[in-house]
């Protein structure tokens, strides 16, 4: 039986956990908090990704590893690498990591992308800003997530404060700056890669986000074959060129009919959660048995689906639970401002029911700006 | 968050547990075996059933307990809930523990049974062997599954024979005399009732046993509505009767388009595991949402599925992890004769596609005689 590690215990890893006990897996989880959620669903080991004590003993525990978090430092990756199978591997980790090294990917493979330009002075802002046009966004090459290390440059007057936010970052993690897409859709295409290059994607998800945090999602999104087909095709290629093993999200922006690859999330990614519900195999199962070398299992939708995140605190399960196709997600977190402490999966037989659904469980928690942009897009 | 305890740590606890984490909840799993395959998913209290101090520990660390299995000392049950809620109620337990009580139960009911006698003594046996007839089955009262403490009487020289099996547990569990039932079909109604009295089943299934064990699963049921309709009468008076919270499966035989009553399991049964991927809701989550009080979830089907149990050792699983609705459920059990260790499900859109994944899941693992019956029953 084998041991699967985690690293990274957060509601990813717990739904990891929880889809692998069925294949007959064990896990082990390695988080810096000794409260990770994903605890509560697997053993731990507490400590830091860069301390290798803690990383050794982990590597020792498991038989393969992969991640909850993209952002583990890619040198702790390749160090377990060396000692460890690591799936994805550390190569895909890094380029996933860094804006201007995934754009630049992006690029070479075809796949259109919004203009960018790597930012390592004011001065170079400037001219960039001026290159590309207002508005665009500056954003740091690492560790943004979530809308976190992003810079809205309006105009070209606001150069100074952009620079002010985030210019100290330019030497320590890069920044690039990116043209602003007045996109109609945010799309995403989550795909299964398996060690043999067995390669499925799940129907093309929509999704809306609010200050930058994934609010909701709605699957199967409603666009044509060919632009379907675009998508899946871009995915492919990425997981191609990147030899990429286990599941990932490639995150689009839809403008006039036209696809721009936004960003590429190495993991199970937030807009596949629905799957669980609304799909033959969820992508937390494919993702395992892509890292186990299992066949990977099939994507059909089950259904239509939609997946409604909650932010800050739990609201009333009952309502949700009432539903004839409601699924409850609870990550057992504690509440807080802005953190993703769970979500919920409507799942029906037509979008009928679905809209039906949606606009009761928006009247009923109050939370109708959430649910409106999915219904009206059934509508 | 509430944490639930359940009594017994086998696969149906693992299954509680896993379907219980997106509910928010926590468990603590009691089994006297150390290695209880629930365990890999839920902390445990290692102790015996009747040892009050380990009860105690358990009791302190829970807000309300349920059962994985039906033979916990009656006793034991109710010195848990005079300290804390236990569904479903120790009452429920004693009737099903109890094969006379069970079977005085459905005649009070008006749901048919096949004749039975209590049985005291050799003289008694020999009796109401002579009024019942032959082929019937003598069988203890109390402590008996899958076929263990159960003697079939084939003709009346057998009952030396049968007394000499079972008799000297007429004094301990008891024993009762069964007429023995021709069958056609055998069948089980998997129901579920809330603390509040709301009450659901999942589409009657079909079951085929091999030496007393489960084999196979079909839902639903080829049967006509108005049969279904009976079933879920009897299952309805019956957790009426009981005042019943939680998951239970009246097992059934069907003769000539006539049910009779076999046995009440208290308890998430072997036939309903097809509900974890072919139902909107598995009857696992069911199980807790009436235990915690919770609306209970809606139970349609989501195409048809298959079950098929795995005895003694689990099989190939890449055979059915390449089938389309083919999901696998390793236990995380150490191999041995006779025991269950896992099972398949199979879902499909149709009856069609159900029997070619059968028969392509039965050659290929050497199974045929397995799937023979289902995919028999569905041509």
């Amino acid at each position: 039986m084998a041991t699967v590690g985690i690293l990274g215990g957060g509601q990813l890893a717990r739904m990891l956990a929880l889809a692998g006990a069925p294949l007959g897996l064990r896990f082990l989880v390695m988080d810096s908090a000794d409260d990770a959620c994903a605890g509560q669903c697997a053993p731990m080991v507490v400590g830091d990704f860069t301390d290798e004590a803690a990383l050794a003993e982990f590597a020792s525990r498991v038989d393969v590893a992969t991640f909850d978090f993209e952002n583990v430092p890619a040198q702790s990756a390749r160090w377990l690498n060396e000692r460890i199978p690591v799936f994805p591997a550390p190569r895909a980790l890094a380029v996933a990591q860094d804006r201007l090294a995934e754009k630049s990917l992006f690029r070479e493979l075809g796949i259109p992308v919004p203009e960018f330009v790597d930012i390592t002075s004011r001065d170079q802002l400037e001219e960039a800003v001026a290159r590309i046009g207002t508005p665009c966004i500056l954003k740091t090459r690492r560790l943004g997530y979530d809308g976190k290390g992003q810079f809205r440059v309006r105009a070209a007057t606001d150069v100074g404060e952009a620079w002010e936010a985030l210019g100290a970052q330019a030497t320590t993690v890069g920044l690039i700056l990116e043209a602003f897409v007045a996109f109609d859709r945010e799309l995403s295409v989550v795909a299964a890669r398996g060690r043999d290059g067995e390669f499925r994607t799940w129907p093309l998800t929509e999704n809306w986000h609010v200050d930058g945090v994934l609010s909701a999602s709605l699957a199967p999104a409603m666009v044509d074959d060919a632009l379907q087909a675009r998508a899946v095709d871009y995915a492919r290629s990425l997981a191609e060129a990147l030899d990429y093993v286990g599941v990932f999200a490639l995150e689009l922006f839809c403008h006039d009919g036209e696809l721009l690859a936004n960003e590429l999330a190495p993991r199970v990614h937030n807009s596949g959660h629905w799957t669980i519900e609304g799909a033959e195999t969820s992508q937390f199962e494919n993702h395992l048995r892509a890292v186990l070398g299992l066949p990977l299992g099939d994507t059909r939708m089950v259904g239509v689906a939609c997946m409604l995140n909650w932010i800050g605190a739990m609201p009333d399960a009952g309502i949700v639970l009432r539903e004839t196709g409601g699924h409850w997600h609870d990550y057992g977190k504690a509440p807080r401002a802005g953190r993703k402490v769970g979500h919920a999966t409507l799942r029906a037989e037509t979008h009928a029911e679905l809209v039906d659904a949606l606009q009761r469980v928006g009247a009923a928690l109050g939370r109708e700006s959430q649910v409106a942009p999915v219904v009206a897009r059934m509508l």
